[in-house]
Parts: structure tokens; C-alpha cells; sequence
């Protein structure tokens, strides 16, 4: 599943900032949020100036939903999570990202959204690979 | 794109407190939150225990997506939003449930997000009506 980006795709810098890069899937770029607090991972659809889910060709809309529970299901069986949450918010960063994150009973903010909750807290360099390492296995 | 409910599936009874009913559409029951604070329309699946869209199948998937797309396109139509929120928590209420929610740059949590914010705050009857008569002609 890994491949090169898509042309004229640029990743948006605040994305870029906040996360590590894990896969290139088909159609999406697959991060990692570089946030210990919660499992969290971000896909980002290689489409130049894409903004809404519903903008995008039925095609891409499909691969999308075909991506994303890719990655939920993998993401919830190496974090044995009780609950996945998925989303697009695109609030702050108009570049088109879904969110897809592993909640569990006792985490920082549980039952409300991760959205908007407090401030990231990055992982230690081991610990991010370490994670990383998990997702790639699972997905490749 | 009226039809009837599925056999075996019962509506939470959270959600059918808090929301109110717009169209049944091919898989999902499609309502109206009750939150005059935002127009926020939810999608569920009649898929009797359905939790998370992972375990849904392929085709329930697609179809959900197509659907969710489809409603999220409307409101945004209908409304003139300056962004479409899309998300599935199912944090408190774990029956499949998919948001889809107008937001605003003046609107009560903006850029935050819409889930756990505050107290529901119901439309007057006629608005309520008068807003699902909108998203109705705009789906049929």
C-alpha cells in the first residue's frame, strides 16, 4: 500500500508540524498525531484544495470510507480501545483531514471529543516509532 | 427516498428524545437534533447493534457514505454554512450514529467542536417544522 504522493498535493504546514507521516495509502496520506494523550491518527485525501467530503468525486468519496475503516479497524485492535471516534472537522485547518481515534473510559476528556481538549502532548521519539511500527505492521 | 424502518431495528431512546424525525432513507434514519444552536442532522444506520462503521459491511459502508454525503451536501445548500462537521463519537449513546452539523465562524463553539458543549437548546415547534420541511424538499 505505500506509493508516492500525488502531484501538486502539498501537506498543509500545521498538519505537517503536528504529526509524523505512517503510510501512503491509495488515495489518502496516513499520519500519526503526535499527541501521547490519545491513539490518533489522521488521513489526509492527496487532492489539491480538497475541503468537504462531499466535493470530492464519488470515486475518491469511496476510497476514502474504503481507507478509513481500514484504519479504524486496525487502529482499534492494536489499541484494543473500547470506542472509536472518526470525524471531519476542518475547522482550523481547511485542508480536507479525517480523524479517526482510539478513546477508551478513563482517557483525558472521555466521554467528550478530543477536539479542542487541552494542549498536545508529544510522545517521546521511541514511543512515536514504536507506535508507528504497530500501525505500519498491521496495514501492510 | 421515503421508505419504511428495518425489521429488528429500534431507535435509542436518547437519540429519539433528543432529535427529531426528517426522511428514512435507503439504510439510514435520518433526524433533526432537537439544538437550535446548530442545524445538525444525524444519520442512523437501521442496523439493528451496530456500533462502530467498521463492522458494518462493505456494501452498508459505501452506502452510508453516499448517504452521509448526500445530507451533507443539502445542508450545507440549505444553510449557506461556512463548513460541514462530520464525525461518528457514540461515546455516550453506542448506537451507530453519524453527525453532520453546519457550523459558523460566529456560531456558540466555533472553531471547537459541536459534541459536549453546553445544553441542548430545543427550536420553537414552527421552526423546528419549518426546517425539516427545508431539508426535506431539498433531499426529495
Amino acid at each position: 500500500m505505500i506509493g508516492a504522493g500525488k502531484a501538486g498535493f502539498e501537506l498543509d504546514p500545521r498538519l505537517e508540524r503536528d504529526t509524523a507521516p505512517v503510510l501512503w495509502l491509495g488515495l489518502c496520506e496516513l499520519r500519526l498525531m503526535d499527541d501521547r494523550r490519545w491513539p490518533w491518527l489522521i488521513l489526509v485525501p492527496q487532492r489539491p484544495g480538497a475541503v468537504e467530503i462531499h466535493d470530492l468525486t464519488p470515486l475518491d468519496q469511496t476510497m476514502l470510507t474504503f481507507e478509513a475503516n481500514t484504519v479504524s479497524e486496525a487502529l482499534s485492535q492494536v489499541t484494543g480501545c473500547h470506542k472509536i471516534n472518526t470525524g471531519a472537522l476542518g475547522n482550523v485547518v481547511s485542508q480536507l483531514h479525517f480523524h479517526v481515534v482510539a478513546r477508551n473510559e478513563n482517557d483525558p476528556n472521555w466521554p467528550g471529543p478530543v477536539w479542542g481538549y487541552g494542549q498536545r502532548e508529544p510522545y517521546r521519539r521511541e514511543d512515536l516509532h514504536g507506535f508507528i511500527e504497530k500501525i505500519r505492521a498491521r496495514l501492510s
